[in-house]
């Protein structure tokens, strides 16, 4: 029986077509619904509205099924629609007639939206380990092949001397800044929903701080319609974070897909890594770098469909919301899978020193030839010149 | 046994990485590809690679398989990454020797193309018919509702008399030039990529003309490079055409919503297709309609992802291209879909005469005023200025 | 004196907000709207609102006009907003009260929508001569190039050999399936908006096939809401096949700039058409590849605006419409650029015979060994393993 | 004569095409590229390759040149190219070599980022001022018009009580978390990128530390090669938050949009606000709000297209990233100018308490109904059953 259920006959497609994959999806999110449960049920009790063993009751059951849920035992079936309303069948066939009450001073937005905000915490959590490993993994790569020389590219050209450890810095310059973006964000989502009903509060006085303490929001956010406005939003701020680290994967593996070309042979892949061709014998194929690349275009554009979900709409929840959940949650798994993949890369990858050196030809010192005349005092533009004629 | 398994170790999480969701996915191409795998060994019958027995117990153990595949009894482990390794597997276990034998002279990518070319073809019929329908819809609406004066909005606000009838016939007439989009871009994609290979050719005189015959395509893709290129090419016309649909189905929903709400009652939605909320006993939320709008959103960011995956990249295959199933799969699914819930609201969708007669203000009739002063013979602007002033 | 000109003061701010660059970018646009004006002028004397010299005189003075804007001796001032309100002011300034009888039975949108479509179809006539440009000149580099084998990439790889034919007619028969795309996107969008009012047709009974013969339409757009609606539509349309136009050219620079390193050399540019660094005296770079490259992505997320601004909007035209003008005009003037740029650098390409020969290395023919021996007998699979043990 | 110019013809048409509108879009880099010049002419001193005279001469003349700007008596040809070829030339003019001297240890590259990197600290500040004044704004308008009741609406029907305060407090939330966003991105890209070359830093010794002092930087990008590669991701992430405003813009459009509608007249436009039809002597259409609206859309299309240009590409600086320029420029410049919009109309915005009055009907009480007979012992779902039954 879904919560919303007044008694009509619903009709079989329309069911299917709104439900959708969220009893699927919403796998992710039972955890933090007991957990959201559980703070819910005590500021009842805080209040007035449970007794002390109701809250008790209702506590145990829900940790039971959070036990249930990490054992793969809990399951939500398509007619349940969504995780909510598993939970919530399950307690009433426990529990009964208390069973329902947990619903009380409580929407079914309200959960999603609390157990969306818990569950975006965790990932951003991980996803903050996995961006350690990965800055760890590269740092142990610069301190043991940094020093080669490699030339530096412009325009895909030969332009200036360069290092492994050059390159390598760079992207743990901006997986660093990227670790700042993601506490930035943190700090930005880590706000309590919990207790704004469908969007316009509740007709009851509860204690909101209560709740968002227990549940460990650092602050209340306050105003209901924006608890709704913001959702999207901040959806899109998760995968506009997501794709700040997806850019810099595409582009370490654009370079590593380049420059471990036979042609160039800077970099060397280690073979279990490489998948081979059906037809041609003598393949050694970066698919996973490649999957990496096209990764990133996967997660931007989960990105746009938030942002394209969101627009052109009046204030208020729209059913349209729903569809927000599986590019959120895509788009934050391939990001922690291909940070994950990458602290592996990086812990296999080889470089050919010998490659490296004969890489390093002489118009790549051109520009420094130009500065020698400079410090002989020729102005900048005549050396320039006077050097170009060479190439 | 992967088909391009070269003997050495592949890394676990290297293997789930890259297969991805494929052989989920794939579960939509089996048939099509026992289908080309047929058209290929009769190929290879009538150039003499194999013997006209060998052609017939292949093609036998591929017409057991589809039966198979259609009573949903062929499963696609995930070691087998894909349709096409299982299906080999599945020859080889059956014929010996014989099921190697198929994939002489064709590549995987081949493999990969040519089923997903029949699929898009089967997938353009299923949605030309589902078009026909909702027109018909449509059309059964027009002659039933369509007398009903309605006000036509500009801005968002009333503008001139309109009529149900001029309202669905605009959408009978976009869907009729969808319709036109389609056979268009069933034209394009009617080319055989069987024969391609690898995206090079392949070293042996191949009767490609034959087995585009056998398969129903229009003609031979013949350039090889062309093949590749066109796949996610082709894939972005696919959902481009999806996106005109979803556009369409976009507006009428946006449409719907609004002026299904009590304040204009224009229109009333079947109880039966609405949903509640678990919080307010009154609500009767038009929740299908509001997914039909978000959907379009769905589906042209589908298209972007594509239009993404495949830019800046040399000619040539690159694993990249794998990503494209998943949106151009889904893509269609949803338009299919949503075309298929349209039709099936046209005709429960009510039209309430009552509400649609007082909405008939006398400010719509504005334009009509102007109108009767220019055939008194007052220049248009005047006449707009002398009316323009009772507002 | 703008058109919907009621008396009141419009606050200056507004105005310079509402305006935007309608006004520079409607300088395309003059030459449309007098040709429908001229038409709708000839109508207006058929159903007899104007008598016969007062058509004779305002076709006269649009014939002045389109005269003075060809000699680009027309302004549109900002205060004017754009081009139709600047063209009736330069009416009435001529011919006084006639001036003002140009608007009857027509509204700015009903000329908005007509002197864009006018340009549409116009753009398609001049792409199209574009394209045919570009597919001679490739036909013509392949024809003195053409034999000259260059290995074949997947996977950025080197694969199976190829030939400079095989790569440029990939794209000539890419070009090839264009031109039909673009052939049929003009028939979708040849149909005469003139006549639809404001989005709900005219109180008065006009002869809309009589205008929609004089300007050359093929057809009437019957339904006036239809008009409204197929405006993005027909857009978003164009823009579609200019990011596939664009997505061709952004294919043959990636492989111009990757194939044109000297570490390849397979091909040379230009050294007119290359530009050099500030900094380093020795660079080559192909700056206009590179641009031709990013273009496809500036047109394709034109495309994306248009999808975007239209979406999730109620029947009739919104203001929001008028600000896909300048994605549209930019996504066309660039793809028109690109196009005739590419015909420019194939007809000064060259291919270095030598380095191509050189690149030729044994690999590539791993595959055609392996036919060698399935044509001996041996089976696919394993003729494909003995093979791959010497890479 | 270009920076790059190493004596060669350059083919005219390459030019008009590789420049675009860069010397048009420059215009607003010319004072910061003036104070980089001035703060690398110091350094220059400092480090010994100027003399003490040759800074101070510098320094004036870039200090005229500044002044000259200002009143926009400075120029940039399109031959020039750009804004940095056209200061040197200017400073060549005055100064004879010493104007060379300036582009001693610096590229284009370091110019172009410094100026933009300084621009978007610029921009930064003043869309900050914008935002606080739109808060103002809104609070003045909480203030006066806040307690007044209006309905609450999810999908887009009534859903229970709202009051104009709660709406409008949401949005000074959103854009209370929109400043905290824009200080996140200011730290961000608050790093000097001058002393970076053209990607692979100088081959002198260079005082970094003593630039960014004087520009006023709070630390130094050290790595070149990420200097390169953040430059489209720190765009990304201003248009990232532009959009986020924009968001915050679209969605109180939509609101006043709807709830300025006659048939809700919540809201009321003032007139001088409006805008009105060409042929319909009645409108006051909202188009103000419709472009607020629509600019989202454009605003976040702008975001995709950086985020679609720097993808798939190696390290190292690429021609693509100058396309960048233009989006981020109209990107920000249409959020300050929606912001300020917003501000505007807030000022004028008035409340039609009657109508609200009015539009508060018995429905959005019937939650507070059901919570009667909770808090009379009744558990919520039979409440909420007892309840529906009456709608």
């Amino acid at each position: 029986m879904k919560l919303w259920d007044r008694g009509h006959n619903i009709d079989k497609q329309v069911l299917d077509f709104t439900v959708g994959d969220d009893y699927i999806l919403d796998k992710k999110l039972v955890k933090f619904d007991c957990l959201a449960s559980i703070a819910h049920a005590k500021m009842l009790g805080r209040i007035g509205i449970l007794t002390k063993e109701e809250v008790e009751k209702l506590t145990l059951e829900l940790n039971n099924l959070i036990e249930l849920d990490k054992k793969g035992k809990f399951v939500i079936e398509q007619e349940q629609e969504d995780c909510h309303t598993a939970i919530e069948n399950y307690l009433t066939t426990k529990l009964g007639d208390l069973g329902k009450k947990i619903h009380t001073a409580r929407s079914r937005n309200d959960q999603v939206l609390t157990a969306l905000r818990l569950y975006y915490k965790h990932e951003l959590h991980q996803l903050k380990n996995l961006l350690d490993d990965l800055i760890r993994s590269m740092t142990e790569f610069d301190r043991e092949h940094g020093s080669t020389e490699i030339p530096g590219f412009t325009h895909t050209r030969k332009a200036m001397p360069s290092s492994v450890s050059m390159w390598v810095t760079a992207f743990i310059d901006s997986m660093t800044d990227n670790l700042s973006m993601l506490d930035n964000t943190k700090i930005l989502l880590d706000q309590s929903p919990l207790g704004s009903g469908a969007g316009y509060g509740i007709p009851l006085e509860l204690d909101r701080e209560y709740t968002a303490d227990i549940l460990g929001f650092a602050r209340v956010q306050k105003n209901p319609i924006y608890v709704q406005h913001s959702r999207g939003k901040f959806e899109a701020a998760l995968l506009n974070l997501s794709g700040m680290i997806m850019f810099d994967l595409n582009k370490i593996s654009s370079d590593l897909i380049l420059f471990s070309m036979p042609e160039f042979g800077f970099f060397e892949l280690p073979e279990e890594m490489c998948t081979g061709s059906s037809i041609m014998p003598h393949k050694k194929n970066p698919d996973v770098l490649e999957l990496i690349r096209a990764k990133y275009h996967v997660v931007v554009t989960c990105e746009y469909q938030i942002k394209h979900i969101i627009g052109n709409l009046i204030s208020g929840y729209h059913r349209d919301f729903q569809l927000s959940k599986a590019p959120v949650i895509n788009g934050l798994e391939i990001t922690k899978s291909c940070t994950g993949m990458m602290t592996h890369i990086f812990s296999e990858l080889k470089v050919n020193a010998e490659n490296c050196q004969k890489a390093m030809t002489d118009e790549l010192y051109a520009t420094a030839e130009v500065y020698k005349l400079v410090q002989e005092g020729v102005p900048f533009r005549d050396a320039y010149r006077r050097i170009s004629k060479r190439y």
